[in-house]
């Protein structure tokens, strides 16, 4: 893998990454000029224990914009520059211009009746391809290999951040998804704190861990490859399916079998078998109604804080928001007042579907 | 207040509620005729430490019917019956048809590799009045205390039994927050189960009570009291505000003063305030852009587990999906993925637009 590091002229960072050489850089562009000014802080939520971060310049962020201006295709017309330099890059990472976290300003948390913290952390936006017009799943296999090493990149380098716990890359497809922009991207939080949903996870993996010897996903991934009926790919080193307590329709995860606690501890041959693990997953999403499934795409991996985690195994889980192609599951009180999800379809049955839509894999 | 208990032809539960005497009902109708069968089933998430329930007859239920048939408006055609029936109530439960709990089936739980149960606990429709084309804001304040009190009984009711842990009103208002039904209704969810968000609450509320000696939500209303910013009602016995730490722009809570464990536990004077406070908030909601504003509001209290719960304070939690009068709030990545809330409004901003907007209590 080929990268270059650069800074865009608004002072915010850009990485380049490429298979092959990158050619030198000659012209930075943004379509900003005002250096970012970061106010986001930090403030706990006494009740559910919990931090929430407040940014309230996201105001004005980038909504729908018009069809002729894509910011994440590379700069044609250097009057109307874009985020990204025309060349020989694959996938390119940039600082969010609109950050939920950190930013670099020097924010001064507010004094309140709860307590407050300057929102330290990074937010990135991962653009998997120069290409507009085309999705995750079209991309070859040798390119999701990339963002898999791109993703182990900036583990690596958000990790090392004193102001950094977790480095969480995720995407929002589709409007249904809250996606603003129809380009390929993804994004990258890279978290202050470990957030409940992950902190959760690992307690529940750590106790499994002491009491049974063998991690819980591994276990889970023993069981699903033995029944078979969820199973979607599997490899010698990766699998996808529909787990059994999914909660949502067509929810599936994505890991390598070994455990691997980040994405910078895959080895080679895990990191082929799980990009075809996660293309599989991708081309049955959007056969399955022939349209663009959307989806929230999450990774799960270790916190990046200086402690080894054998409880910890990375892996992707998709949540698409629709129960039926015509039909949305919505969110609604059982799931975000009570944080207990309801699901009219069986796991058995949504992965019948997706097993049903044949995938070619090149 | 006055109560009739009904049975429908199909088996499930009616009860009608009125400030005065109900008259006889000759018919109870339903627009089912078989028996309910329940075949919901719950599944426990080890990664996530939590169970799901699965109730597969739930895809066919009722999804915007046409604007000609509502369900819950009383019957008046024999032939086309309704869920309930012409007559002198005013608020009126009945056991959900397409419940993710409960049901009265004799479900089986499937033998899968995580742990499986039938799912316990009762699913209720309240339906808050007879008329179609009002919303809750616009009842009566007296119309308010009797669903205050409706609430109580049912809360009363169902926490008698075996199979419910925690009793929790809620409604989903506006097709953004996924209601299916116009006619002003909210729901009620008897969970087998103390869920994962009240249960976290009340861990972080009993911490603070052992350290402090005080109540967490009381503390807190004492300091939003003090602060007044964010404030958008203050009665002698109930309060309104926007949280200082709201995960939703428009989020408010409303609650007594002096902490009441669940609904019953309301003296008649907390209840004529606290009918108040909620009436504040709703006709604010509807006043902000003149429409009715979609909201997911749920309610709060102790468990009915036979334990008291000094730490318990009953409130209500209001999460608007908007952000501003165009743009909704979607649940993204870093919400649903990591459960890490990013703002981009201050609650103190969202309350002074709140406090803008003038209501008449009566």
């Amino acid at each position: 893998m080929h990268s270059l590091e650069l800074v865009k002229p608004d002072g915010r960072a850009l990485t380049l990454y490429a298979r092959g050489p990158i050619a030198p850089v000659a012209d930075v562009p943004s379509p900003f000029r005002e250096p970012l000014a970061s106010q986001a802080h930090l403030r706990w939520h006494p009740l559910r224990g919990e931090w929430v971060t407040y940014a309230a310049h996201r105001q004005d962020r980038t909504f729908q914009p018009p069809p002729e201006y894509d910011p994440l295709a590379a700069t044609v017309d250097p009057e109307r520059p874009t985020e990204l330099p025309a060349g020989t890059w694959d996938v390119a990472v940039f600082d969010n211009r609109f950050p939920a976290l950190g930013g670099g300003g020097r924010a001064e948390a507010p004094s309140l009746h709860v307590p407050t913290a300057p929102a330290g952390g990074q937010c990135e936006v991962v653009v998997y391809t120069p290409e507009r017009d085309t999705s995750l799943g079209a991309l070859g296999l040798d390119h999701l290999e990339l963002l898999l090493s791109v993703w182990a990149d900036r583990t690596r380098r958000l990790g090392e951040r004193d102001d950094v716990r977790l480095v969480f890359p995720f995407e929002n497809r589709g409007v249904e998804a809250g996606a603003t922009l129809h380009h390929p991207h993804g994004q990258i939080y890279a978290y202050p704190v470990v957030p409940p949903l992950p902190a959760r996870m690992a307690a529940q993996a750590k106790e499994h861990l002491a009491e049974k010897g063998r991690g819980l996903l591994e276990t889970m991934i023993d069981a699903e490859r033995r029944d078979g009926v969820r199973l979607l790919y599997e490899g010698a080193h990766a699998v996808a399916f529909v787990p059994v307590c999914a909660r949502y329709p067509y929810e599936c995860w994505v890991a390598p079998i070994r455990p691997a606690a980040q994405f910078g501890d895959l080895d080679d041959a895990q990191r082929t078998d799980l990009a075809r693990a996660l293309k599989t997953v991708l081309l049955k999403y959007d056969g399955l109604w022939r349209r663009p499934m959307p989806y929230l795409m999450a990774w799960y991996q270790a916190p990046s804080d200086g402690e080894t985690h054998p409880e910890a195994h990375l892996h992707a889980q998709f949540y698409p928001p629709y129960r039926t192609s015509e039909r949305l599951k919505y969110l609604a009180g059982t799931e975000l007042g009570a944080g207990f999800y309801a699901m009219d379809a069986l796991p058995e049955d949504k992965a019948r579907e997706l097993q049903a839509v044949e995938v070619t894999l090149s």
